[in-house]
């Protein structure tokens, strides 16, 4: 196996949306596995795998998917983690890794661990990539590059095939850190599960004002609105399981965003504009530093096209 | 006045941050006013705008940069439109038009109008535009092009003046729609000032965590957060008067905010994921909306650069 050009000789993806999809693209792009094995639970998205050619193989049950594969990378929403992991150990290699891409990690190893065999190495992985759109033609093979993959191995994982994964997720552009997954589902409650629950709140309520209609809301959208109106469109299956299973740091984060909150909503009614101004000041630092170390384009307005009509 | 090729003989621009100086270059780009003059309370801006030549007199005090204007726009913070006016009020000319660009309308009247003069025309007007930039540099003529401007006429305003400034924002590239200054405020409470408030706030939370560093925050900022930092990154001092400006619809909508996030929260608590699932479910249209009327970019994730560094 030294010998060969590739990291993995099989390397199967279940669930072949967003970024399973870029998964598949960007590892054949990269040479990174001899084969690429792909499984979906529904038909129509198999049949679009096959159509669209990301994977050498497009397996119709999972048996045969995992079966001789020394990487199997789970795609799947996190409340999917446990029947996935129960319907694909029976048929693991031994020495086999298994990963996913879940944006919550306690859970996830809460849900494989229990079922997979003695000999197969789990190794937790998040990429914190993506975008507002879903399913295998959302995909593409640069999704990763200079995005951060956080990986959260139990205790006693074992030392090669971390390092071996880093390898892959390397091979794919990102940047590894590695972590508790208590401690990433606190960062990630912060850094995107809570900002993802109050952009769909906040395009809730608008929705909801009986005394603005919503041809107003999205005529004068610009005014910020829309914004919150891109992770407001993504997936609600996978958003759904991310708060129930990350219940705990979500709550926290929550009340600590609410109290926040309550802060300011006081400082509005009393007329105390130098709370307002020292927190307006405080949070454009914040944004400066996320554009100096390359995660944010330093473009006006995300880059967006002005002067002619946004199509 | 009839025969001038140009709408406006003498144009008074007050206040030449991001959106005066945007107003400055699309008036000249497209001729519409034969003389542009600017003013600003600070001499390091107006320095500024002469050296970049955006307006053809850049007048130092208020009295002779209005002497003479048939048309002064206000671009100054939502707390400076009292003063502004109580010192350009006697240097008015009889038929001048004077104009804002404020994003609070009521208030904003309620602070010039008792100083106008009779026989000049106040039509108080928003063009619902912007970048997180700020200063003359941050301008660009393209600004306004395909977004709303709202105007919000005092009962009685005289139609011909509506209809001149009407020209003049249609001219540079806007489409304009008249409401009144209360539902306007109503309106811009739900798609701008709220989402800014709860955008500052979100920032302010995660710069205070004591569990996740800065460093974290803003490494894995592109889980959605980074989204937040944008419009969190706005000019500080016109977002304090905005909230102090437009105080009433403000918390009558973040009161509505809070209460439907309490039923996210609560739901999140009992594991109702239908009841999530239906909110990110009916949000995705939303969004779909915007990009359908023109008023949002459909490219994924606004169209970021993907694949390199986001410099």
């Amino acid at each position: 196996m030294t010998d060969s050009p590739f990291l993995f000789e099989r390397l199967t993806v279940i669930g072949i949306g967003l970024i399973g999809s870029s998964i598949l693209r960007a590892a054949r792009e990269r040479g990174l596995a001899r084969m690429l094995v792909a499984a979906d639970a529904k038909p129509a998205v198999r049949e679009r795998v096959r159509e669209i050619g990301i994977a050498d193989e497009v397996a119709d049950d999972l048996a045969s998917a995992v079966a001789g594969a020394d990487c199997v990378i789970c795609c799947v929403p996190p409340g999917s983690f446990g029947v996935v992991a129960e319907a694909i150990a029976p048929h693991l290699m031994v020495g086999a890794i298994v990963s996913d891409t879940g944006s919550v990690k306690g859970a996830v190893i809460a849900q494989m661990a229990p079922h997979l065999p003695l000999g197969v190495h789990l190794v937790p992985a998040h990429p914190v990539a993506g975008t507002e759109h879903s399913g295998p033609d959302a995909g593409f093979a640069e999704l990763f590059i200079n995005r951060w993959c956080i990986f959260t191995p139990p205790e006693g994982a074992e030392e090669a095939a971390v390092a071996k994964l880093r390898a892959f997720w390397e091979g794919l552009g990102s940047r590894v850190e590695i972590m508790s997954a208590e401690h990433h589902d606190l960062v990630l409650a912060i850094t995107s599960h809570v900002p993802h629950l109050i952009a769909y709140n906040i395009v809730g309520t608008a929705d909801d004002l009986e005394a603005v209609t919503q041809s107003e809301v999205i005529k004068f959208s610009a005014g910020g609105f829309r914004d919150f109106t891109r992770i407001a469109a993504s997936d609600p299956t996978m958003w759904r399981d991310v708060f129930l299973n990350n219940k705990k740091a979500v709550l926290e984060v929550l009340g600590r965003f609410s109290e926040d909150l309550a802060y300011l909503q006081r400082a509005i009614r009393w007329g105390e504009g130098d709370k307002l101004f020292e927190l307006f000041t405080r949070t454009r630092a914040v944004r400066r530093s996320i554009i100096e170390i390359g995660q944010e384009t330093a473009e006006p307005d995300f880059g967006r096209p002005h002067g002619k009509p946004a199509k």
